[in-house]
């Protein structure tokens, strides 16, 4: 049976594969403001969930990016659309799943979407 | 240029190979309701939106799947989990997707959606 | 100053006002649940809100059909449907709220607003 | 039957007639990053949208800033505001539609809306 | 280091610590829906979370029926407002924390919990 | 029967001994953008609710950083971290808090939450 020791490593070797090394870092600041916090962060998103089988980690990030648009979680979309652009997904696809947002969120969520994926995009 | 009545018939296509038929006439129902906003259903959502290129219908339907979820948009979820089996996802892709939903929406929400998947799965 | 009784009266015409007497009479059953809960309810939703000056009770219909819909507060929405016809706003309009939601809020909330409506318009 | 020129014309007249100038030049950069997205954001909302006989402008912008402050998606808030006064709100009528919005989103989001409010009617 | 079946163990105990036996019946038939699914509900949901210290479970309460009413997740409230009574919390305390909802997600949602509260209550 | 002079003062007097002076200031200047909105606040929001017996203010601070957080209000998140502590809730309960949110509104909210926590724990 799988430890948590195991859990966390898993974890951490997922979200290293996702995420740019800076982004890493500015994440990893979570684990001095409560490290239990940062331990489930890992061992739970990244060990249990990202590293399941059974979907790509590019469908995943196709979840993460639409759930964030729709909760109008924008400070976390810039990390989720550099981590997809990391697993593979393209620019044109990640606007695509903006524009598939429109008709399901509305406007207002999808338009401030693509003003960030614009500016990432342009840089 | 393209003319309303192609983006009509457009959108018409591609919601019929989207839903089983007997869905299709459960929702064609708004006709009576307001023949303006089944319109916009057909032409806009189905006929400029998931008729695009640049993204599967299955890819499309893990963004349905995943907005409905996290809005708790349950009543329109039956219809797309039909949709998203019809396009091409497995029950096991769509509980993947659930699961991924868990760690973004949190629990309540992702159990709903389990338990109308588990409904639907076991028909 | 004004007192207590007086804003949970003028709370109570103007609910009278707005809602059928069978609406009123399923509301006031809160009253049992939690007469404190009922007299917030009358005193300040009705009383202190509906009751001001500076927008017509038919403006303010649009705003609490509006925010429902896109709260996804459906439970809600049969009560303010029949309070914005009464009210003076017209089926006509009351679709035209929905469809410009339908924009903003996307179509799976519209469409159960649309759904609503229909079933309440066709009675 | 109309054609996507003509939903896109008729869009454009709407938006230049509601929003100064100057954020019309701001929304318009959003044709850079995706002239589909924006083709839409004027065919279908402000063509096929607000362009709608049923509704006047300024009934549009009451249904339009209730479901900015219901969603609490603040960075569109300010443009729908100069919109509102624009097409004929004055500024008691939009803290009259934040105040009826205290009683069903909630004090956060209408503390946040009227805040915002109160910086624009400052100017 | 703790292991997945201690985690799984405590989160049983806890569960059951919370619930009646035959809300636990019904929540368990989540098991044959999605095995992995209901392991992380208990393992995460109640071993690493509820189990924790530094809230007593009447305190973890008070945070989870907020949460529900704030996001209408209404179909989980039942289930949560018997937990709410077998860890502590009054009828009268679980009827405040709904009074204090009312000021910060609106009275619909508050509404609607306090309907739910009532049913219950008069059992 | 209690005077809206009598809610006023009992809600500026619980606000007072809630919220540092300083975030008072900063709070009070929404007196001058609409004094009938600063109004509401204090009379209902802080005399009507918060002044309430039933729960201590460290409970009902409970349910409020539970609703700003799963509603995404993050820019009044602050001022209502400050006012637990002043109630009496320790650093490291608003912490549990938190993490108690993160299963049930998912961890990008949790995760916003516990940055904004860290940011004023670390002053």
């Amino acid at each position: 049976m799988e430890s948590n020791k195991t859990r966390y490593e898993k974890g951490l070797r997922t979200v290293k594969e996702m995420v740019p090394n800076e982004t890493f870092q500015m994440m990893q600041k979570m684990q001095e403001v409560d490290p239990d916090f940062w331990n489930m962060i890992i061992s739970f998103g990244f060990g249990d969930v990202y590293a399941r089988n059974g979907l790509s980690l590019a469908q995943r990030e196709i979840v993460t990016l639409t759930t964030l648009i729709t909760q109008g979680a924008f400070d976390q979309l810039e990390v989720h659309i550099r981590a997809a652009l990391n697993v593979g997904l393209t620019q044109a696809e990640i606007k695509e799943i903006i524009i598939q947002c429109a008709a399901y969120t509305g406007f207002p969520k999808a338009t401030q979407a693509m003003q960030i994926a614009g500016k990432i995009f342009s840089e």
